[in-house]
């Protein structure tokens, strides 16, 4: 059988580690269509010139590109026959990458819990990608709902990894230079508020909403050559629960993040992921919004040109967020998609 | 309040000078999505080995790609709370701009004139892009009926700028170097017919009509970092005058101006912009023609290489250009939707 | 007339030779366009530090993507009163492209053949694109049938080009340089299917699906710079047969070609097209599925590095593959869109 249809929860085995096909140099022209695609305007990443006068050796590529990128390898091998793609947590970025820089991922398997059903069973991975060079530039945990080719096949043994709650303020640093504040623009930067000027509990709506296409999501996903099928095939999706193509998880992430900019204008750099819930699906046609919230302020140690936002990115659909919808009391409010708690990093 | 909802028409004073948010670098993406966007061929700024040959140091940038980009930064500024964009004038393209170059944009308020309903007043403004260097690329006038936060307040003193109704020639040679016509061959061109064929009054029939997609003009309008609701939003759009999307305007201006390399396949530069109105508005599904009337032929002062033709650029809606329409009686004939006046430069 | 409104039947005269307007220099945001829309996976072009690491010089451009824009130029000039694309063969692609080199395309009319019913002929052209120095990178034969400006014009003397049914192994390596296979990592290249291990009459289904929106074919066709009318005027769709603008049948091949890749991972190289056939119509909406077979295995005359197969590539629309639908009869099945014939190179 030339032709794969992904591995089941039965070909996963702890300690294992998959090397993710298709390396894949990042160019200009992902950062159009990246642009394209959200309508992110943070300036270190929008300009050279602005990345080059604050300390950047060019202008970094979007960290949220990047993960995208690093993830979309893993789906042929992880996720093609998940259920439901359940969390991710201690996600790092730890190097920049920038435009000519080759990603390639590879996953180890850190966890297997069969689901109780019989039919299905918890794969926990963590996924690590790499630059031309070898370094780590990004590494996460994930764990998705994967069938079994055979439900009635035994369970695994059940392992299940502790993963941080959130990513501790000592390595947020690293995927960021020292900054030379001199030359930090804050009407360039379209923002006069730093990290100084947020406070823990402080809630923000960030107003603007985004209608998304079928065209959109789908050039979006292909982009990062994520071949995962509930994105792309509308006949096939006739049938399935929702009758009709899923959007990505992540272009969510990246909606609601380009939003944000509106209220987090020097929030220019993704540091960490602590975790995310995909809580409903998006459909085409539906608006997104999004409204954040300051869960923590944290010093880096020994620095004192950046500082840390822990933020929790809630997007809507079709909801505006003035009222800053999350819960209905345990449950998620109807409306809400995503729940996602990252550090950003501010000038100081 | 961190998020901003824009000016309002009380929020502007003469003389204020605003620095806009997100300098933008452009890049060889931006380039290839403004071809896939709307299809234009001409042959300077699809071809390097093309550009030098007639002695460009490399293939310019589209200039309406440039005008978008400037564009876009005025908005979240300038007319988030617009309720109509009116007109521009006097808009120079001073300096080619190209691959690596990083744009940036101020405005200072030219002017300010309340509405007589005392809801709203016209903001008139000079926006000035340029490139990394502080060389200004592209000056423009344009003014736009802006909303009251408070109907109630007074008015500002009123003052109207005194606008050119067209660029004067002898600036329109700035944004293009002196060429070297040994090096164009017109079969590459795709046109035979160069500045001396046209004459005033001529009218030229582009013939093709291209149907706009809400995927396309969120994805240009997102790649101008244009943030204007109206493009984005279908779900606050419901309640909205027209129930849907509005197409931004300067799409219709580079769809018609692409559909018009048939005809004027040698009219390879906009050097100046003498006014536009957006006649209607335009909705994805719609399909945009377009029509050219010669205004006027002027030599450029002591050069040999290029004239200069002022153009007449109709655009319209479902409905093909064989019969030049335009106006019935004073009014705008049903289906026109743009009556763009600018100056092209074409060969010798 | 400045306009243009192509060439009819009539203004065809064997030995012509046609200069087609607008040569392109390829760049990185076409690349990354091109994944955008399709998503293919091959690491050859999708790393540079997968190219150089087996012997490149540079990632090369997607073969397909250096066939579109070499046919686009030559639209507005061949085929723009076509009734139908009837057929390609002897397709050669006889030298890499790469991210910086400049297509230009000319065609010969190497045939002529009047139609029984008088009001049209098939015009054939050998096409042939060429980078900055004049090499040529890609040639082949099509035929297509095209209107005539007056049904009753005497016809043209007959003469029909014999075309070969397929390329010869001996020129299949000309675009591949020398690869040096210790460099090649499988797992990276996503396949551990070499040339030996596939054999002839093997059947592989692609098992994946793409649906195709408006927006993307659009996108694709523009960026190609191809100008057939049929592609993009919504309005004008209305009154032909099908009332809905048609895809271009590149797209397809494009699609089917990167679905592929899910059995044929290490068939990193379009050496040749044998000839194609645009079965059907594809609408937006559609879902593309495709299956290949493998027709023939061939080595390449003095190279132990790489050997070619020769692959059947059928595309069908909403109709999945895994019973490899072809033919009925006589006839092509219902939902089969495209029967391409092509080689490609794998290491051995």
């Amino acid at each position: 059988m030339k032709t794969s249809s992904g591995r089941f929860f039965e070909d996963f085995h702890l300690g294992d580690v998959i090397v993710h096909a298709t390396p894949r140099t990042v160019t200009a022209g992902d950062v159009a269509l990246y642009t394209a695609l959200y309508g992110p305007r943070f300036a270190v990443q929008s300009s050279e010139a602005f990345a080059r006068a604050i300390g950047y050796s060019a202008a970094p590529v979007d960290d949220l590109l990047v993960f995208h990128i690093v993830f979309g390898k893993t789906v042929p091998d992880i996720s093609l026959n998940a259920v439901a793609n359940l969390g991710y947590a201690d996600g790092r970025f730890l190097k920049p990458v920038f435009v000519g820089d080759t990603l390639s991922t590879t996953s180890e398997v850190i966890g297997l819990k069969q689901a109780s059903a019989g039919d299905a069973g918890i794969v926990y991975v963590r996924s690590i990608g790499r630059n031309q060079h070898g370094d780590i530039v990004l590494s996460y945990a994930r764990w998705v709902l994967v069938r079994k080719r055979q439900p009635g096949t035994p369970a695994h043994a059940e392992q299940v990894p502790e993963l941080a709650k959130a990513v501790l303020p000592d390595v947020l640093g690293e995927g960021c230079p020292p900054l030379d504040l001199a030359g930090h623009d804050d009407a360039l930067a379209g923002s006069r508020f730093r990290w100084g000027d947020y406070a823990v509990g402080e809630k923000i709506d960030h107003v603007d909403g985004m209608t998304v296409e079928e065209a959109e999501h789908q050039l979006a996903t292909r982009l990062y050559q994520n071949t995962a099928r509930v994105h792309f095939d509308a006949h096939a999706a006739q049938g399935s629960r929702f009758g009709k193509r899923l959007i990505y998880g992540g272009h969510v992430i990246s909606l609601a993040r380009a939003l944000s900019f509106n209220g987090l204008g020097n929030a220019f750099h993704i540091a960490a992921i602590n975790g995310g819930r995909h809580v409903a699906p998006l459909f085409a046609g539906d608006t997104v919004y999004a409204w954040s919230e300051v869960l923590a302020c944290a010093e880096l140690p020994g620095r004192s040109d950046v500082g840390a936002l822990r933020l929790r990115l809630v997007a809507t659909k079709n909801l505006p967020c003035a009222a800053h919808p999350l819960k209905e009391g345990e449950q998620y409010a109807p409306g809400v998609i995503l729940d996602f708690d990252y550090w950003a990093l501010l000038p100081r």
